[in-house]
């Protein structure tokens, strides 16, 4: 995976603006915030997609959420709430290949 | 849950435009599309949000990111991809409290 930002990121060969970690997942701060609070929740473990996914990143799949849970609630954007945002594929708008949650906050979200 | 109107829809007591459904998830079209295609994918179990979660939830988490796949391959808009989005709080623009997970495919989506 050496040729993976986000496994770079989350080996610690790129620096990051981090703002959680645990044993299996990181988030730090997106370089090109789209809102007061924009942050990306990564595994530490590669996996390109959604797309990608098989019946066994079930479990991963869903302590990702968890992570993203804790993670807006330790960036008080929990409440009035905030956006939770996956894009899959090059046509949903995903620039790299390591799956990633975008959780947008603190301000207002209308859909 | 006789109050919540997507347990009606996951019951067959309020009707949906049904696009998949398996024992535990229900996806149909969003009435008010953002998107060529804008899809809901519901669990039947009730869960408020993702800011309701808790541990025990985690499995039928990891279950509804998969449903989604699932069901974004079945829609035909996993090449070349799509968005997935969990409004959480009003403040995040959630307006129905039983998660849900939007699929907005069928055109590029700049980020």
């Amino acid at each position: 995976m050496t040729d993976c930002l986000f496994c770079k990121i989350a080996a610690g060969e790129i620096p990051c603006n981090k703002v959680y970690e645990d044993e299996d997942f990181l988030a730090f701060n997106d370089i090109n915030p789209k809102a007061p609070v924009h942050v990306l929740v990564i595994p530490k473990h590669h996996l390109a997609s959604l797309n990608d996914a098989d019946e066994q990143d079930v479990g991963l799949l869903g302590l990702l959420m968890d992570a993203t849970r804790k993670v807006a609630r330790e960036l008080g954007v929990d409440n009035p709430g905030y956006r939770v945002i996956l894009n899959v594929g090059k046509g949903g708008g995903q620039e790299v290949f390591h799956i990633h949650v975008h959780i947008l906050g603190g301000k207002i979200l209308p859909f």
